[in-house]
């Protein structure tokens, strides 16, 4: 499993006041917004800061909701077989497989895992992400 | 306030296991280590991720820890006045300043706010950390 780090995802309790804060009161433009749903933010050279609500990321890596924060970590590789490979390093490195590799819902192939503090990653190939040489993320539909 | 994250902490209840996985474990090198106290890996152009013991990333900001993880993202910038300066916009787009502008334990200024979903920022000017223009960064003494 490569050092990257891809998305940063903020499952939020409120998306709406989430959305509110970074995008109409800090101004941070968004790269790809389905409207009450997800927004994603461009935070460095090929990295994006995801808004979510908490219930439907907590759905989306099969975990029960706590009273917590929900953050999860995304590590974007460039076919379904490196999901594989990635989750099976993360395994042998000490981590939980919480969610085995399989289909994901934005169209693309994913699996998450916990490490042992509990931090949520998400191993995801997503063939409608790409980063431009100059560090511009583009995400859309598959 | 820029639309920046320069890094990610993450506050772990077990230092020496979190190290074990990502450092031992998955082999990420880091890019500075102070033994048994914090590790920084770079996982993006101009990004690291921290460890750091929960207790001493919530004592850092200031806030009482409760069982859940703890997340911190920093927003780097380039001078003791940028901090007032985001930190001021952080609150004006309707953060909540949980420590104010002032000398932090690194040598360097810095603050934290909370987003409406609670989750932290640090906004730090830390003149030990650069990027090179390849995206390399350098973290150590101030």
């Amino acid at each position: 499993m490569e050092q990257r780090l891809s998305i940063i995802t903020l499952g939020v309790h409120d998306f709406d006041a989430a959305r509110r804060f970074y995008v109409d009161g800090l101004g941070w433009a968004a790269t790809l917004e389905v409207a009450g749903e997800v927004v994603f933010i461009q935070v460095a050279h090929g990295v994006l800061l995801g808004l979510f609500a908490a219930a439907d990321l907590a759905a989306d890596a099969g975990i029960s909701l706590g009273s917590g924060a929900v953050v999860s970590l995304a590590h974007n590789v460039s076919s379904e077989a490196a999901v594989e490979v990635a989750l099976a390093d993360a395994e042998r490195a000490g981590a939980t497989i919480v969610k085995p590799a399989q289909r994901a819902a934005f169209g693309g192939y994913h699996g998450y895992f916990s490490d042992p503090s509990g931090f949520l990653w998400e191993v995801a190939h997503n063939p409608g992400l790409t980063v431009d040489p100059d560090g511009r993320v583009n995400i859309g539909p598959v």
